[in-house]
C-alpha cells in the first residue's frame, strides 16, 4: 500500500509522440502526479529509474514495448501500457515476468478512451442476441498495425460471448471474393480496417438479426479524450498487482 | 395461473392495419397460440370477449387505444399493446383501470424489437458518462406522431439516469434559433424527428463528450422483426397482473 | 427501329429468384411491357425465343450469365443484365459476340437504383479533391460476390478520376496486417465487404483529406427500388445496338 | 487590376476567435499574404484601414459583422466574411452599400471547406431525384446560431432544385407533434440541429425515395480544412468586385 498524500512519480515512455506528448501534459497538469522522466527513441531506460518513477507509461511502438515491459517489472516499477499489438501470447509473457515480481502492477488497454470502453461493454452484451456481427474501425494513415487492437479487443469479446451463448458460426454464402474483400477474421468475427486522411480513430459494431440492425459507433476526435483513462490508470496500478486487461475493471470499482 | 397446454386464445385490433396484419400472420403460426378475434374500425370490440379472446393485442392509434384498453380491462382480457402517444397521465390512467381488475395484466412497449430494447438498455447505462445526448428518429411519413414512442421514452430514461447521477443541464450556447431547429425537449432531452419516404424505423442516440462520442443506432427494416417481442409479451402478459411499461423487465426473465 | 405502340416482349431468366420475382411482377403491371416467358434453372432458354421475347432480363448468377448471353445474342435477343460478376475481360468477350450481331442490345448494369447511380456519380466528381478514399458496402449474407458488383465498379471509376487527375497512391502506413484488414485492392481502391443478417444492401464511399470527410451513402431497403431503372432499360435497349455498361446513358438522356 | 508580385495586405476581424486564430495563423504562414491588422472586439476598426488592409477577413458574430461590412466597404476594402447568420434581406443590404462602391468585391460563404461545398452541390443535384429530403446538422454547443449557416444555405439550395423540377411539399403525415421535433422549416425543407460537446462540425443530407436513400455527410473534426478555402477567397476578392455567396463561383474557377 502505497503513501496517497504524495504525489505519484511518473515516467513517460515514447513521451515526443503524438501520444506521448498528451499524456505529459496531463500528468503534468495533475495536482496529485508528478512528471519525472520524458523517454523517447535514444534515451536510456534507466532515467526512468534514476528519476525514482513508480509507475511509466509506455506509448511507444509494438516492436520495443516488450523489452520496455520486460525492464520495467524486472526494476519493480509499475506499468500503463497503450501501445498496441499485444496477442494473447504477448501477454502470457508479460505475466510470466510479473510472476517473479508479485507486488508489480501493469494494466495493458487497448483503448483509454471511456466511450470506448463502453462500445466493448454494449458490444459484448448484445453479441447473444443477434446473428451476424462485424467490426469496421477507420484510422488516420499514419497508423501502423490493421486492425487496431481495439477492434482486435472487441473482436475477442463478441467471439467469447457468442460461443457461451452456444451460437455457432455466421451465416455468409460468399464464394466469390476479391482476395481481403471480407475483412480479417479474429475468432470468427469478420473486422474492416479503413484509413483514410482527415479520420481521427473511430469503430463501429454493427449487429444483424432478421428485419434489424443494431450499431454501437464510437468516434474519437481528439487524442485529450484518452487522458483521463490514462490517469485513472496511472492512479490505480500500484494498487492493482499483477496485470490487468482493459480499462473494464478500473471503471466498474468507481 | 393459466393451463399452458391449452393454445392461448388472441384477439387483435387494429388487424387490418400495417402492424396488426402482422401480428395476425405471427399469431396465426404460432403452434401455442390461437387467433380468434381479427378486429379493426368498424367492427365491435364484443367481437373479441364473444369469441373468448384471453389476450388482445392493440395496434390502432392514439385515438381509440385508450377506450380500447378501459373496455378490455373491464371485461377482463389482458392486452398487449404497441400503439404509440403513452403520456406518464395516460399511463396512470391504465393503472388506475387496473387497479379495480388485480387479475388483469397489460403490457404496454413503445417498441417490441429486441434491438430497441438494447438500444434503450445502452443508453440509459451510458447516459451518467457523457455532458451530451441528443436523439434522433427517422421514420417513414406516413407516421402520425412526432417523435416516435420509442424516442420519448429513451429521453426519458436517459433524464432519469442523467438525475441520478446528479447531471445538471446541458451545454447549448444557441440564441439565435429558428423555431424547431433544435427539436422537442423531453425531459431535458432534445429529440428530433426526421420523416421520409424509403425510410422504415430508425433511430440513434448521440452522446458526446470531451473529444469522443458514442452513437447508439437501430434501425429496424422489416416489421417481422418486432414479433418475437410481440409473442412474447402474448405468452407472458397472463402471468402479469397490473401495468407493464417496455419490454425490459420480459426479456430479464428469459 | 421497332413500333412502340405494340408492347415489349420481355422474357425474364432467373425468374424464381429474389429480383427475378420483382422483375416478372414489374413488366406485368407495365401497360407498355408484355411478360412472355418465365425461365429458370431446369428451363430451356428456348423457351424465351419460342415465346417471341424481344427483350430477355437476367438476374441469374455469374456461372451461368454468359451463357445466356452468347446465347440470347446468338438469337437476336436484346438482354438487360443485373447479374454481378462482370470484369472487363467478361465485358470483352460480350463485345466480340456482339460485334457479329450489329442489331442486338445489352445493357449491362451493376446497380439499377437511381440512388445507386448518383453515388457513383458524386464519388467519381469528388474523387480529384481528396487524398484518400475507400469503400465500404454492406449486404445480406446470402449474396455469393464479395465485393458487390456496385462497389467494384464504383472503385474503378475512382481509380480513373485519381489517374486523370493526375493523383498517386494513397497514404497507408500500414505494416503489421492481419490478412484481409484492408480490403479488397481493386485499382488501389480499398474496398470492404460486409455481410450480415437484416441487412438489405448499402454502400458507403467515404473521402478524406486534411481535417475533413466527405461520406456519400447509398441505403436500399427494397427490391422494388430497382423496377423504375430495370423498366427504363428495357424499353431503351432495343434503340441502343451494342455493349451499355451501367444506367448513366440512359439516365442522362431522359 | 491589383499588382500581383506584392504580396495581399491581410486584416483579421474576431482575430483572436477560435477560426480567427486559424486564420492570423493561416495568412501569416502564406508567402503571398501580409497579416497587417489583428482586430477583436474593444480594437478599433481603423487600425485594418490605417495599416493599409486590402482585404479583411470576418470571423465574428452575427450581431456586429453588418456594422464591419458597411464600414470596410464605405473605406473601399474588400473583404471575405466567414461569419453566419445571413439572410436573404442581410445580403440585400450588403448589395446596396456595393452599388455604390464598385470596385469593392465581398466573398460571403457559409462555408469555407471544399468537402462541405461539395455536399452542396451534390445536394442541389440530387434534390430532383428524390420524393424527401431532410437535412441533420451536427456541431459542438457553444455555436450560437440554429441551424448553422451551411445548413440553411443547402436547405435553400434544394428548395430551389425541387421548385425548378416541379416537385410540390414532401409527404408528412405527422399531426400529433411534440413543439420542435419535426425541426426548422427553411424554404419547405425540415432542418436538424443537434448540439453536443466532442462534436466539431457535421452536416448529413438524407433523400429519400421508395426503397431506397442517400445521404451525403460531411465531417470536419478540424478548423484547418476551412483554411484552403478562406485563402482562395482572399487571393480572388479583389478581381470579383461585388457580391459573391458561397465557395462554388471561385472553385469553378480553379
Amino acid at each position: 500500500m502505497t503513501d496517497e498524500r504524495e504525489p505519484i512519480r511518473v515516467g513517460v515512455l515514447g513521451a515526443r509522440g503524438r501520444m506521448g506528448i498528451e499524456v505529459c501534459r496531463a500528468v503534468d497538469a495533475a495536482e496529485d502526479l508528478e512528471l519525472v522522466a520524458m523517454i523517447d527513441q535514444g534515451d536510456w531506460l534507466f532515467n526512468a529509474s534514476d528519476a525514482g518513477a513508480e509507475v511509466v507509461v509506455d506509448f511507444t511502438t509494438p516492436d520495443v514495448v516488450l523489452d520496455n515491459l520486460h525492464w520495467c517489472i524486472d526494476q519493480g516499477i509499475n506499468m500503463v501500457v497503450g501501445t498496441s499489438g499485444f496477442t494473447e501470447q504477448r501477454l502470457d509473457r508479460v505475466r510470466t515476468w510479473l510472476s517473479h515480481k508479485p507486488d508489480v502492477g501493469v494494466v495493458i488497454a487497448p483503448n483509454f478512451g471511456v466511450g470506448a470502453v463502453l462500445m466493448m461493454q454494449f458490444a459484448a452484451r448484445a453479441a447473444r442476441f443477434f446473428e451476424s456481427v462485424e467490426i469496421i474501425e477507420q484510422h488516420h494513415p499514419r497508423k501502423l498495425d490493421a486492425p487496431s487492437g481495439t477492434a482486435t479487443h472487441t473482436a475477442r469479446l463478441i467471439a467469447q460471448a457468442r460461443a457461451d451463448a452456444g451460437r455457432g458460426a455466421m451465416p455468409d454464402a460468399t464464394k466469390d471474393e476479391v482476395a481481403g474483400a471480407r475483412g480479417a477474421d479474429i475468432d470468427g468475427v469478420r473486422v474492416h480496417a479503413v484509413r483514410a486522411t482527415g479520420l481521427v480513430a473511430h469503430q463501429e459494431v454493427l449487429f444483424g438479426t432478421t428485419g434489424e440492425t443494431l450499431t454501437i459507433r464510437h468516434d474519437s476526435y481528439d487524442r485529450a479524450s484518452f487522458m483521463p483513462g490514462v490517469l485513472l490508470a496511472v492512479r490505480a496500478v500500484r494498487n492493482r498487482p499483477g496485470l490487468t486487461v482493459g480499462l473494464d475493471p478500473l471503471l466498474a470499482e468507481m
